[in-house]
């Protein structure tokens, strides 16, 4: 049986750093700012938008969303990222994806001032990141997944890791964060995904096994080595008649199985979530520093 | 024993598409144009200029060498590359690594425009490739690894590829390119390293072998799968004073015992190395395609 790592105590733990982080920043006269921008009426866009906010107050971030209508112009959402680069007070820039379908989004995210890119989804914040630059802003979610390794005891490094799901925001990066010479790296990490011939056999190579590819209940007992750590980024609604709102959250780990071979394991909700909104912010500390000079 | 993969050979049919698509650029008025930047007396630099102008030459792109003294200063060399970022006639930029001391070299290539990147190494580069971004320039040497794969026969579609050796320059963006949902990918990659405990039992699970660790002779026999195709990227200089130079190249790959089990091999010299350089080229062509507007 396996531990279960609390996403939320150390999530919460973060966010007591960063709310030191800004409270030395302000004693210097200089409050972090985060802009974030939502377009449309996606309700899960709306719940994270929301969660991101809270998190945002709780700590004393001083943040704002600027809320746009679903039908939204590729011109009007430039303009606003256009006057959101150019304000001093604005540190930090989010734009929720995803976005309606009339927008190009990459040209969204590559309009974005590299140094107000919290979310690191800009070609430079990639590039930086792949190029093994500290400085780079990593992207959220990767990131939290390397922080919740440290924090546990779980130091990737001489491990064999084994992620499922080549996605730009997850697998991809974060098999470079945990393949580099650094510190939360040294990892010896396979990249699998849907095309992957034999699956279980690869992803029990994992002494650290990550699943990221979107699918609910994806990963089962036989895709895990015996004792391993084990992460699932996913998060599914399925119909749950049973439940007030029709739904339930599950990840990508049939968690009840796992849970039974698994040295640890990462619940969904209260695993990966809450480190994807708490490193959102410790990117948004870093790119006020780095704006302001102050630190 | 192995087949040998002719990267000579190889690259030479690449050159002549090169020349081929020179010469319908050259009808509608566009000439291809690459300006290299040699900084100091390093003897392998002045080396791989040399053979750089040369390919050039032959397939009719337009290159110029611009000599610097091995005293330089960062300014100088940031007035030289923009002075050919804002030159039309220069489609390509290419600064010819390693840089002397007193240069900060990440500085210089992010002061290249993204758009002349023909090496590949600017953030902006790095980061579209990592996100799939088609039209992203490929550093050279990964793309050629992939051409010389997908033109022997040997696509890495479903199959399983080790990787030893993390570089920025080799290893991790080749790791991304084989891993990526696109043509000339969708392998399940395995990035080993120093830190890889057990590595020969790694490597051998890899149906190709990838080696760009650059120490000479690294990978034996014990560390590949009987029939693994073995891509040797390293380039080595060793002693030998039975050669008229006092030293011979040789790669990362113990040749002679591995040619034995492998099913196919490349050879070093003359088998990744001249890809690298053919690859370079339809960088140029692209660039000029892209900055003209001409295709």
């Amino acid at each position: 049986m396996a531990e279960v790592i609390d996403g939320k105590r150390i999530a919460a733990e973060i966010r007591g750093e960063v709310k030191q982080a800004v409270d030395e920043l302000a004693a210097k006269g200089v409050v972090p700012g985060l802009s974030v921008v939502l377009v449309g009426e996606n309700p899960a866009s709306a719940v994270y938008v929301r969660m991101k906010a809270k998190a945002c107050e709780e700590t004393g971030i001083k943040s704002e969303v600027i809320k746009m209508s679903e039908e939204t112009t590729q011109a009007e959402l430039e303009a606003v990222i256009d006057r959101l680069n150019a304000d001093e007070s604005v540190h930090g820039i989010l734009v929720q994806l995803p976005l309606p379908p009339q927008i190009e989004e990459q040209d969204i995210i590559f309009r974005i001032a590299p140094e107000k890119d919290v979310d690191g989804f800009h070609p430079v914040s990639v590039g930086r990141m792949m190029i093994g630059d500290l400085t780079a802003f990593r992207s959220a979610t990767p990131a939290g997944v390397v922080e919740l390794l440290m924090r546990t005891g779980n130091d990737p490094s001489g491990k064999r890791v084994a992620i499922v799901g080549r996605s730009n925001i997850v697998g991809k990066p974060l098999s470079v964060l945990l393949s580099q010479k650094m510190k939360g790296g040294n990892a010896t990490v396979t990249l699998a995904h849907s095309r992957t011939p034999d699956l279980p056999a690869v992803l029990r190579e994992g002494d650290i096994l990550v699943a990221a590819i979107g699918v609910p209940e994806f990963v089962k007992a036989e895709s895990v080595k015996p004792g391993a750590v084990v992460i699932d980024v996913g998060v599914n609604r399925v119909d749950d008649d049973s439940t007030e709102k029709g739904y339930r959250l599950v990840g990508d780990v049939a968690y009840d199985e796992v849970f039974e071979i698994a040295s640890a394991i990462t619940p969904v909700p209260g695993g990966v979530g809450p480190m994807t909104i708490a490193m959102l912010l410790t990117n948004c500390i870093q790119a006020a520093r780095e704006i302001t000079g102050v630190s």
